[in-house]
């Protein structure tokens, strides 16, 4: 079997594996593992400006530096995943104070959420490595994710879902073909069960922070960002602010991991800032970063951005390190806030769910408190369609006036 | 005022009308007013390999075939309606027997629908009559959509809608910062209550089957079937045959005014064969069709497809025409069809609204009646998002499977 990367390190001991030594964690420590690409032999072939065999709207223009063969199925979903619009609200940019401002949708991708980037990456590996099925455990965006991509890509998934899992996020597994399977018991106990069924029939497992390959599709959001903003700005501008929310801790770790390729290839001169932003009700990763240390103690989640509500992020570490080795820092933002930014977005056509908000919500408490300023350049990535969750759209914002059908209501109620 | 177009016709009597001297429907006999472009000039400037002065992932890459100025808005979800993905599902294609099948699909609009196309258009127009303020009646897809494109343009938006409107689909209009009024009454009466407040307080009416560049807008998906599609054929092929949902008529109309504009140009060879799709319980224009005349009889529309159920559709005339003048025909399904397509569809990576999969349902009726064949290249056009409503989703699949969280419960319900 042909890799198409060097190696994978442990990001807690450090310790090398080979491409077929190891498949998920570290045996070790359980450590998430690093990726590591041939950089040496991309830069050979590549370059900052001519990184693309073919130019394609989707995340598998950047092949060149993805661990993955391209899975085929031109003309398919799957090739659509990525490559999502930066806007620039120049409405909210002067509202907050900001020169530059731009806000990364991530609403356009096949299933509706960044997750398709992570699905992608891990259905073609699936594929590579011959694994017929693939599995995950979730209720949320990855699963749909997983469905998803799975279907476009005609191979099978299964999804292990808690039976207490909202019914209509279920049936969009179903519609897309997914054999799904609701555990009498909490979300741990259908984790544990995806692994276990994962080893007992010989699956490969997607779950977020066990499987290496779901960052290295996520790291695509930061090659773009630098293809979309990074490389455009004038030689002497301040580095780029990226504001993430953060759940798991696996977008932060991703997007990182995507600037530090590219660092490492030496097409990016600066490295950008990446704040993380988790709610106060779920903010086990801030909690470490605030301490100092990497020891991530789980906490009781609870907060309405459901996609981003973790008792024990499974990539904490690499998230903490995210922010440490950037420059950056965790903000954490209360509910009130996530609703807030919702409706702040949507002023400029964009409709976020409340994960997605969350980051809109650490930038203005980072405004707030100074911590960027006028001429930082700023990204907020918002990470799902306002569409996953319409409830929470609702508690966003005020109801509307009922009015009798007559000119005269119009004339009042509008003043 | 400037104006891109030459003038309008009425689609009824063929009543002329200069640019500035209507703005809505035929003064004569209400008829819809078809746009007429200045077709000399643009064969002058532009051609079917030369038709974009700026190569853009929007419909304003066809701003020359367009009858308003690009209303810039430049880094705004405004310029990222349309220029949607075409897929190949060579699956779906072999299951039906068909040599190609393309499913154009809509839900990567920045509102997830279709309905952004002619908001974009419509908004466009407002800004260039300077008119400050546009209005619609709608709950559905068209009202976010107007919501949507007029925030990103930073422009107000306001929607009447019926007071039993879905509070979800009222809070994402509310979002984007459209005024909502609840009117105390049915849809006709906010309808009604629209126009008069139009009339009222110089506002711009977007009403579908009403203000004539709706179909403006929705005739560039007609453009993008033939860049995307047409444009690729080989010499000898067969036409296209495109299957398209029916509701109100104006989607049908619009695509084949795009089609008309490339085929005046002498940009299109051979006119693509037009087939439209209505579910069973909402039949009006499939009704005007079979009859063979051009009246359009109200129905009382009962159909789980809210997007296309529609009592008296108000683009029914140019809607026959479009499938009369193409060689194609009307067809309706049934509920149930409408549901399995939602599932068909998924298994591809495909989540369609029931409006949207109702063109894949009609394709499915079409094959087995013997209507398209082998050597017949199809495209289904998907008009919607499956996010936009999940409860027929949940009525398009089966229940999963409540298991033990044990291997053996696993075991047991794979087989």
């Amino acid at each position: 079997m042909k890799h198409k990367f060097s190696h994978f390190t442990c990001s807690l001991c450090g310790t090398d594996y080979g491409p077929e030594e190891v498949t998920y964690t570290c045996p070790k420590d359980g450590g998430n593992l690093d990726v590591i690409l041939n950089y040496d032999e991309i830069k050979k072939q590549y370059s900052a400006d001519k990184f693309m065999d073919v130019p394609e709207a989707s995340l598998w223009r950047y092949r060149a530096l993805l661990p993955v063969e391209d899975p085929g199925g031109y003309g398919t979903p799957l090739h659509r995943a990525g490559w999502t619009p930066v806007y620039k609200p120049t409405r909210l940019a002067k509202k907050l104070g900001l020169n530059d401002l731009w806000v990364k949708d991530e609403s356009p991708n096949p299933t509706a959420s960044f997750k398709d980037r992570a699905s992608a990456i891990v259905v073609a590996r699936a594929i590579q490595i011959g694994a017929e099925v693939t599995v995950a455990a979730s209720t949320g965006n990855a699963g749909a994710a997983l469905a998803g991509m799975a279907a476009a890509a005609g191979t099978q998934a299964v999804i292990f879902a808690p039976k207490t899992a909202p019914p209509a996020k279920i049936a969009q597994l179903i519609v897309f073909g997914a054999k799904v399977l609701l555990v009498d018991g909490n979300y741990d106990q259908a984790f544990d069960l995806s692994i276990q069924a994962t080893e007992a029939f010989g699956w490969y497992n997607r779950n977020t922070g066990f499987n290496p390959f779901t960052a290295e599709g996520k790291k695509t959001a930061g090659f773009e960002i630098w293809e979309q903003v990074v490389r455009n700005q004038p030689k002497n501008s301040k580095p780029l602010t990226v504001f993430i929310p953060v759940g798991d801790g696996n977008i932060i770790s991703g997007v990182h991991k995507g600037f530090k390729d590219l660092f490492a290839l030496g097409w990016m001169a600066q490295m950008p800032r990446i704040i993380g932003v988790q709610s106060e009700g779920s903010a086990a990763i801030a909690n470490t970063f605030a301490r100092g240390d990497e020891d991530i103690q789980p906490v009781q989640a609870t907060t309405l951005a459901d996609s981003i509500s973790v008792d024990l992020p499974r990539d904490g570490v690499r998230a903490v390190r995210a922010a440490r080795e950037t420059g950056g820092v965790y903000l954490t933002v209360p509910d009130e806030m996530i609703l807030a930014a919702i409706a702040e977005l949507g002023q400029v056509g964009i409709f976020a769910e409340p994960a997605a908000s969350t980051a809109y919500a650490g930038l203005v408490k980072a405004v707030n408190e100074g911590i960027v300023t006028t001429d930082d350049p700023v990204l907020v990535l918002s990470t799902g369609s306002g569409l996953k969750d319409v409830k929470a759209a609702m508690q966003a914002v005020s109801a509307a006036p009922i009015i009798e059908p007559t000119l005269d209501a119009v004339k009042k109620v509008l003043g």
